[in-house]
């Protein structure tokens, strides 16, 4: 059986993450099952695309991912599985699977197709992507899900791209998370190991290998473990510090 | 072996509930869990009732539930565990049991009877109640828990019920979830599709069907994912928008 | 196989929690997994040895703990495998294991004995401690993590032990749990059922035996789940009522 790894804006305090684990174990007993995080802030698909490209590559390589970040239940945007690489999403078509890559194989959810009964209004998590999700941990095949539909007209990712050139590159802060760390959507690759970086501050902050080089109270540019550059302070915040938050710019030149 | 699902007011600051999950783990290995939650606010059996109440058909059909929401532990409230269809529920009598329906079977904990080491004042969720689950998961014969009493005498559940009739109900918010939904104890079948809800605005919310039939910033009329009516915005926040919280007044009419 | 419990200070938010479970149940297929918790604040090794050491002896006695409450992250701290009784902690060596207890035997992790991709700097949690986890959950001989070295010379644990005798005990405030129970570090067996504990009110603190036998409103001297005292209100919050915080002195004397 494939396991299932399962991201929401669902919170905690309430049953409905519960709910998700109860039918995966009721329509696949025994499946192994992975929290990737719940506390996506409610409707924020840009955040559950930034999750999800994170832990995509940790994933066990047969894992069924339940993605429920649904502003949109209810309205008319499409529920799908893609397939991509050997792992199946399953998510409302809102960005996520096109935040991972280009899906092999694509199929919308289908109730009827699936013998479900008719999905609520405001809970499809239950009621259509779980049974859906327990399906193809099961093996089911997934033409017994849906209609396949072509892989290249999903809606994109949300998070921008950066902007530039190996010289200069304008950055974008695209998480910041518990720890403080600020994290842009510049690969760590694109630049020299000499580059700097500069967000609002008199002086730029300098690349450091790790959090150990950096002063106390310095705020470094760091390789953060997504391959992604970031704005850090050893065992401190650089988002506190800094006053940063996501969607602030961080223009990071090469240096000499 | 049946999967346990759990429900605390334990939070997640603590070892409370990883502890219940070790003796789980320990007392019957391999066995399937699933967290309900463990948000709910330090002794609110109310909302545990309710939590419960949303979950509980989405188990597996064999569920143990563990449900520690336990303001008089060390009191004379009793441990039991009640069977309620095919599912166990293990839980201090305060209402819990009596949330979800008529028990067919209960028995009363004995830390005695069941051999275990005399339990902590504070932390029977340890000592006695994950014991307990952990033997009805592995298929014990219940009486070997304790001794069996009268289905009848449980605690009742303390959420209210509706006030009012087909035409005209007093429904009170019984829930607030994580995306400001106001959910009350009115099931949506006991009113006509036309229904509309005061609630301390000028002018009444009206019925939808679902949350994108709602105009921007509208205060609508919901069928929830549980049956009960709720008010609700799309995409924003009917708690924040009307300053409701639980406990408070709506009116609801069939309408015409 | 042996199960895994994971203790954090990585919180919810983010996808860092999901990626240790992804990457155990990648490298141990269908491992046993508890969450003992992951709200430890952010490099706080003082609570994450509380909590482990609550926890520890509810474990599987097989259990292997991986720790990750690691400030040192890519500086000169070592990463450890130690067995203490028959379980494993995996963790940086920073006073985790030293909180437990003696270990019988201890490894270094050393990633290319392992043969792993070389380390992020900021993410061991990942790279190196669930890997090492995954192994000792598998059965994998210690001998392939890394080097053996010796028990003692471990990083010690930076909870402070109670100062005084058997008359009179100056105590200290050592957690703070989510129900506002202050627990001190000075073991319940250590003073008569008559001792009491001034903690700055006019009045000292009475014994009790549970929370059922103190007064409404009353701050009293009870024996918490894991064996220490610890100041607390019936159904109420006793730091709440005493504005005492961790670290704040507890004098406990036992009386006559």
């Amino acid at each position: 059986m494939r396991p299932v790894a399962l991201l929401t804006d669902f919170g905690l305090a309430d049953h409905y993450v519960g709910v998700l684990h109860a039918v995966l174990e009721r329509e696949a007993p025994g499946v192994g099952r992975i929290d990737l995080g719940h506390q996506v802030p409610p409707g924020d698909v840009w955040t559950a695309c930034f999750l999800l490209r994170c832990a995509w590559s940790s994933l066990p390589a047969d894992a069924v991912v339940l993605a429920v970040v649904d502003p949109g239940v209810g309205g008319d945007r499409r529920p799908l599985a893609a397939r991509i690489g050997g792992r199946w999403l399953v998510a409302p078509d809102n960005g996520l699977a096109a935040a991972i890559g280009v899906a092999a194989e694509v199929v919308t959810l289908d109730w009827q197709r699936m013998g479900l009964a008719t999905p609520s209004a405001t809970f499809h998590g239950r009621d259509l992507f779980a049974p859906a999700a327990a399906r193809l941990a099961r093996g089911d095949d997934p033409a017994t899900l849906g209609d396949r539909v072509a892989p290249d007209g999903l809606e994109p990712c949300p998070i921008p791209e950066p902007d530039g050139n190996g010289g200069t590159w304008h950055a974008v802060v695209i998480h910041v998370d518990r720890f403080g760390n600020l994290i842009t959507n510049l690969r760590a690759a694109a630049v020299l190991q000499t580059a700097v970086a500069w967000y609002g501050a008199p002086r730029p902050a300098r690349r450091a290998g790790s959090y150990s080089e950096a002063a106390p109270g310095e705020v470094v540019l760091l390789e953060g473990s997504a391959g992604l550059l970031e704005l850090a302070v050893n065992r401190g915040s650089a988002a506190a510090l800094t006053g940063l938050s996501r969607g602030d710019d961080v223009d990071i030149a090469s240096g000499t």
